[in-house]
């Protein structure tokens, strides 16, 4: 018995999108679904409280910083990452592998596993598949990810390929090691930009028994273009009756896009960064609330948002970020994870009924690409 | 009509301390009360919907702050206070005066007023006893307060002796100023620490037209017995029938202290300043969570606290302070506001039971002197 396993409930006839129901050991999430990144144990100034009245259903947490600190031994003696952090819902954590390669100091990648340097105190740590999941066992979170080789693109097609095969026998290693019988693991689909690696090990992938399927090292600088090239070259070869996850992806029209190539699940921690700095996402496109022009705008971000952010007015806003509130940062970031929530609740509802490719249309219209800024 | 009210509910048969009910043009504040301090339109890291949540009925803002920015015109143009910050409960703005000595670079004070610096940029600006008043008309508060003469102490008696009889002089221009029938004056009585300044001060105040009184000029440094001392030297020379209202005071066992001594309201930054830098009140004392024996105490703060912040473990707030989580200060902010909220109320629960020195007595066995760090 799978611990986590998705229902298909609706597909779309002009794309690929579909609607599902995922059942997890901590409860359903309706997908399409956006997880709200929860690094070190909490989303960003946000409340378990309003981040459950913001529509969030299953959130993300980090092997990589909750390993570091406060270690995974304490969470586990504290009765886990759900406990420990408040949030009964469902959990998603990734194994490290991309916080090794964008955070720490890298040192050494052998088959074995990576040893880095910490980027809290410099210690030299090493952590292999195995260890990994080790880690995600005692956080208990509902869905373990494999730790995967990420490298950086572009890229030698020798290396990409190299790290595509080294994910793939390290996917296999988490596997055998786990234990958890409540605990689902997702392998990460690698490969770079390269169509053909992305179906090998897809088709790799696929062969094991994994309850979910990622693919991992976009969103890293390529043109969207490109990763939406990527998505198509691979989601083909992975088992319609599993979920599909992307992994810190993106933009909301990258959702909307991802979506209509046929992906379930989504992190990223762009709502909340950009919220922290003054840009919000409306349905109408982003907004940069430090703008002058919003001194005496007494409209609210969103006519009919029902987030807290939302009952004031622009100008108000603009002031909290203006005289460095930290009132500014926290309702920004609720209202922009509100917004993603509500955009993947309207991409489900036009998959339902069956509309999917006008909204696809209707978003094009509206986001001119928005950058990743931090 | 007066804008403003107060009416006696309970004595406490042994003490000076009373409860009471007041009624001002956004609403009812049951008295004690505790006013969070939100200086620039917010209550640092606390939304309205958590302020409702955690019992405060009437919020403080400052006209200095808001004057600068985002302007008072501005404010009033989009609806003054209320509707700027969202609290649709009674807002309490003090005069300036208090801020203009501790924040700006004073420059000269005159009987016209006081030329200052802004802290912000440097500009020059004068503030008089009627552009105060304009100002907090501006903003539309319950209460205004009126603009006093600040000091420092210690200092020389006729130092004190000349600001005490300028904060007389300007108080009355600022009732002769006033024309919002939809708001309160309250007067402040200054004269340092000397009981005679302070008696001869309330007596002339008490001869305007104010709707209520505040003791101005202390927990500037001094001892606290020399402040109680200072309290008691002047609330006998206060209106029985108007309300009291002590500035910028103070830790708990201050408020319980004050009470005794017939204090009505009080307002101050400790709760959420404290909260930011990682310092919960609790009813057994002050815990700092950074400590080290923390990290992995499973409890909560408070087992009969209903805050947030208490469904969490002692070892999780601990790790948001580590780690550098904003969650950390939101959710001590919250806890510390809720625990003034609490002793505020239970404080009433004794006046109105007559049971206040008890409860007086057992608040003096928890409180060793709490320093106001920042
Ligand atoms: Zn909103
Ligand atoms: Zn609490």
């Amino acid at each position: 018995m799978p611990a986590v396993t998705i229902q298909l409930i609706a597909e779309d006839p002009n794309t690929l999108a579909r609607a599902g129901l995922l059942t997890t050991p901590h409860g359903e999430v309706p997908t399409p679904a956006f997880m709200p990144v929860g690094t070190q144990a909490t989303v960003k100034g946000v409340t378990v409280d309003q981040l459950k009245q913001l529509g969030a259903s299953m959130i993300l947490g980090n092997t990589y910083h909750l390993g570091l600190r406060p270690g995974h031994e304490l969470i586990r003696s504290l009765g886990g990452l759900h406990r420990f952090s408040g949030w009964d819902g469902p959990i998603l954590t990734d194994s490290g592998g991309f916080q090794i390669f964008s955070l720490a100091q890298l040192t050494k990648i052998t088959e074995h596993g990576a040893t880095f340097k910490s980027h809290i105190d410099g210690r030299a740590i090493e952590l292999t598949p195995e260890h990994s999941i080790d880690i995600q066992e005692s956080l208990g979170s509902d869905v373990a990810m494999v730790l995967d080789h990420v490298i950086a693109l572009p890229n030698e097609p020798a290396v990409i390929e190299d790290a595509m095969q080294r994910s793939i026998r390290w996917a296999k290693r988490c596997l055998e090691h786990a234990t958890r019988e409540d605990q689902a693991r997702f392998a990460i689909v690698q490969g770079g930009l390269d169509p053909e690696l992305r179906r090998q090990c897809a088709q790799e992938m696929s062969k094991e028994d994994f309850e979910g399927f990622a693919i991992g090292g976009l969103s890293v600088g390529e043109p969207p273009a490109e990763m939406y090239k990527t998505i198509e070259a691979t989601v083909p070869y992975l088992p319609k009756a599993k979920p599909r996850y992307l992994m810190g992806v993106g933009t909301p029209i990258d959702l909307v896009e991802a979506i209509a190539r046929g992906v379930d699940m989504f992190d990223c921690v762009m709502p909340t960064r950009n919220g922290r700095n003054a840009l919000a996402f409306t349905a109408t496109g982003a907004m940069k609330l430090r703008n002058a022009k919003f001194r005496e705008d007494a409209r609210p971000l969103e006519e009919d948002c029902p987030c807290p952010a939302c009952r004031h007015s622009r100008a108000y806003l603009r002031h909290l970020f203006v005289v460095g509130e930290m009132l500014g940062p926290i309702l920004l970031s609720i209202h922009n994870l509100t917004f993603y929530q509500r955009l993947v609740r309207e991409a489900r509802n036009h998959i339902q009924a069956g509309t999917y490719s006008t909204f696809l249309d209707q978003q094009r219209r509206i986001w001119t690409p928005v950058t990743q800024d931090s």
